[in-house]
């Protein structure tokens, strides 16, 4: 179940390094830190530069509970354009990695330093540059905050869907170099969705401007998306312009408590077979009510075997969204739902939405009462194949004793079972690596992939190869070469053990 | 105006032969005439190869109305995924070009003959292969054809919204091949927006899985996405599947008389800033309204400067398709709409639809009474900038005196300018090409893009270094290396100017 040469197996709080151009020795370290200082420093915004080794390695990894964590040599926070050509142009002329890094808030690895690198900082490019209300789309700099964008746009009356777990603090940058999702995706699609030209600085310094601002356009590849989701390989994201969409109107809200995750699991396959569009669709497995329950009062009912928790807002229409919101409720009575309830307040809604994302903070309190360990994994699946998972889990769950909690996108089929286990018990570490493995492998075995959103990072580069096949595991490695000779950008994650 | 070596100047029934890696003289011709048949044509399904001049010649060319076309020496008509890999896998070890095609029914020579090549055919891979009402996806071989999808479709209540003109003929590999818009895209999206997972052939014959089935997915770099739009140039897509949307409700419709276009693009850009989601907005300039009624009795007001054909069907209910018809009439006649009509009856608005179809037809008669030339343009623009780009145009008919008549998918700010001219004039013939190409210009300095669904092919291979800049030129360059590496894959087309 492990494959070998993972960071994966390796345990929590590992400081295996990832593979690196460049072998930095102790000497050549402080020989290319003077080089930076001195160097590059002078071609950048004044401060922009640290390398003062508290300062570095504050910055040096990411929000994942384990994989591989290297010395930096140096920390610029860009905030020019011309900051970040000039980085990329002295890393690519010395072969030092480089890694990217947005607010640092991906849970995969993929900001992690490498040994020897400089860590190359957007989040002070942080200016919304034009919200164009006649074109509806708006440009910004990578390192604005999601929410702030989407506070900003309010007033216009428009908004940008997308809105991962970590809304509040990551940056559109990151957003677009992990392609990244959330509780919209259901109906509102991905980040992806959303882009429409990007200007990008390659390796070697050059700035490219890639897609267009049309609605439409098909003049050459669409090298746009190739670069969102790109995890920081292809090159730095400098300037991002978003299609956006009208305001969305307050939901309705529905919560369907079920007896088993598979009834609550067939109910979802159903209803999105129909072709319903719900603004959210997620659900929580017992375990999840659970440690909710436990984390404060947010009155789930701890008798369920799962819940439901289902958005329509009927694109303004109260009653497509009234419609909506029956079909739902009609189909989960048919799925064995013991209990359905409405609102249709608007504060009910926001509660709703806000309980779901207390999930993760009272999975980490969890974790922190009970030996600190927690993997959280991010396993995309065919819808109908969800009930299976379900089942799955649970011998998963009965071989080795482990908790596993779930909550889900579930109307995407993008599950995130979150391990639990004892950190400083080497054996119930290795279980909880081996049980996230396994699922991902089980995601692969019913025609999903390891990954719904939140990117391969350093996290799942061992795990890549076996969703790719051959061609396109070549077609990936001699795209990256091609687009990054010199290998300077983001190594030892995504694309490292194609 | 005119770039220097395009084929864009060389004028109509031009046979200039593009650019292939292997020059190909009769006797060489005729040897790899003999190996094709002897050697390839014995790995394929029986009666796949012809080198028949005749047939040969008869499969040679696209729609497009000027551009190269070469001397193809022979046509494999694959039935079977192994005969596409047997096909590449000869062409690789010969380095001799390959051109990819579906239906033949591009207008910009993407599918065009190069001299020496062999014409590589999917047409005949026609099956529908699973339609997954579960999880609302197609799976379908690239020969399909759109419309026969659309209505195996219907009985399960779904639908594939991507509609060209060419909608009853051309083959959904092509759509893929060319990211394929339509009617459809002001809401529903273009091709790019249904693709979840490609099976490719690779240059070298390699069989690959691009993508995932699933609804969401970050494993790896988005390579699905860069296939399509692609035209033949990376590999030859053999199964494609979509994913599909609720069978669509029957609209209601508006049909908007205006005295000017300008009055008529200053409606579509108010109404779309709104954040309107009509399922269709078109739109006929004066031109075109003539030439629809020379064409046959359609109802057209003859005394219009411009029409907006608009359709909401307000995602199935009837209130909010009322209330977007309402909203848009008010914005028309804000912009001073001389007339707005409305109908409810479904056939009514067939019968609108199969108008905006009939333009094509119309302007192909009124071309062939007045010396055979047409040009049809197609450029996208931001929509705001749609009523400075109809002034823009009159100012080359005033200069010109050259007749051209402009349909639009008005929504999208994707316009189809037709320019019409004597093909037995030279000068005639070389002022419609300086006006093609300058619509192109002027696209490109209001925002917009050279395509912004028709694509790049032979037509406006010369243009599309104007658009990109020289770092998007060099990844495109580079990019094309990496995959096809002996650059067999339709030499001569989307990127040979780059």
């Amino acid at each position: 179940m492990i494959p070998s040469n993972t960071s994966a197996s390796t345990g929590l709080g590992d400081s295996m390094t990832g593979t690196a151009p460049v072998a930095a020795g102790r000497t050549d370290r402080v020989e290319l830190a003077n080089r930076v200082v001195n160097e590059l420093g002078s071609e950048l915004t004044p401060g922009a530069v640290s390398v003062e080794p508290g300062v570095v390695a504050g910055h040096a990894a990411d929000q994942a509970p384990f994989g591989a964590v290297g010395a930096a040599v140096a920390l610029v926070r860009a905030r020019t354009v011309q900051d970040v050509q000039a980085t990329l142009r002295f890393a690519s002329r010395l072969g030092v990695p480089v890694v990217p890094q947005g607010t640092r808030t991906g849970i995969s690895g993929g900001a992690n330093a490498v040994d020897g690198c400089i860590l190359l900082s957007v989040e002070r490019m942080d200016s919304i540059l034009e919200i164009n209300t006649g074109e509806q789309t708006v440009t910004v700099e990578p390192g604005v905050i999601n929410q702030t964008l989407k506070e900003a746009l309010v007033p216009h009356g428009l908004a940008y869907p997308p809105d991962p777990g970590s809304v509040a603090i990551c940056s559109i940058g990151g957003n677009v170099a992990t392609n990244a999702g959330g509780l919209c995706c259901v109906k509102y699609g991905v980040t992806r969705d959303y882009v429409r030209e990007l200007k990008v600085v390659l390796a070697d310094g050059t700035l490219t401007r890639l897609g267009h601002r049309t609605a439409k356009g098909v003049a050459g590849l669409d090298l746009a998306g190739l670069f969102v989701g790109s995890e920081g390989t292809l090159g730095v994201v400098v300037e991002v312009t978003l299609r956006l969409v009208p305001l969305l109107p307050p939901p309705l809200t529905a919560v369907a408590a079920f007896a088993t995750e598979r009834a609550a699991a067939s109910a979802v396959a159903a209803f999105m077979a129909t072709g319903a569009r719900p603004s959210m669709l997620e659900s929580l497995d017992r375990h999840a009510i659970a440690l909710l329950n436990e984390f404060g009062d947010f009155g789930l009912d701890a008798e369920a075997g799962a819940l439901l928790m289902m958005q329509s807002n009927g694109d303004g229409h109260r009653e497509a969204a009234e419609q909506e919101v029956a079909a739902f409720a009609a189909t989960a009575e048919h799925h064995g739902a013991l209990d359905v309830a409405f609102s249709t307040d608007p504060e009910d809604s926001d509660a709703l939405v806000a309980t779901r994302r207390m999930a993760q903070p009272a999975f980490e309190r969890h974790a922190q009462a009970h030996g600190g360990g927690q993997l959280l994994d991010d396993v995309c699946l065919p819808r109908m194949a969800l009930p299976e998972f379900y089942d799955r889990l649970e011998t998963i769950r009965a071989r080795t004793g482990l908790m596993i909690a779930v909550v889900a996108h579930a109307g995407d089929g993008n599950v995130h079972p979150s391990v639990f286990f004892d950190a400083q018990d080497p054996e119930s570490t290795r279980q909880a690596h081996e049980a996230f493995e396994e699922i991902m492998d089980i995601g692969l075995q019913l025609g999903g992939t390891i990954t719904g959103e939140h990117g391969v990072g350093s996290l799942k580069r061992a795990w890549l190869p076996r969703e790719l096949d051959e061609g396109s595991r070549r077609l990936h490695r001699s795209i990256k070469d091609a687009v990054d000779p010199r290998g300077i950008l983001n190594p030892g994650k995504q694309l490292a053990e194609l």
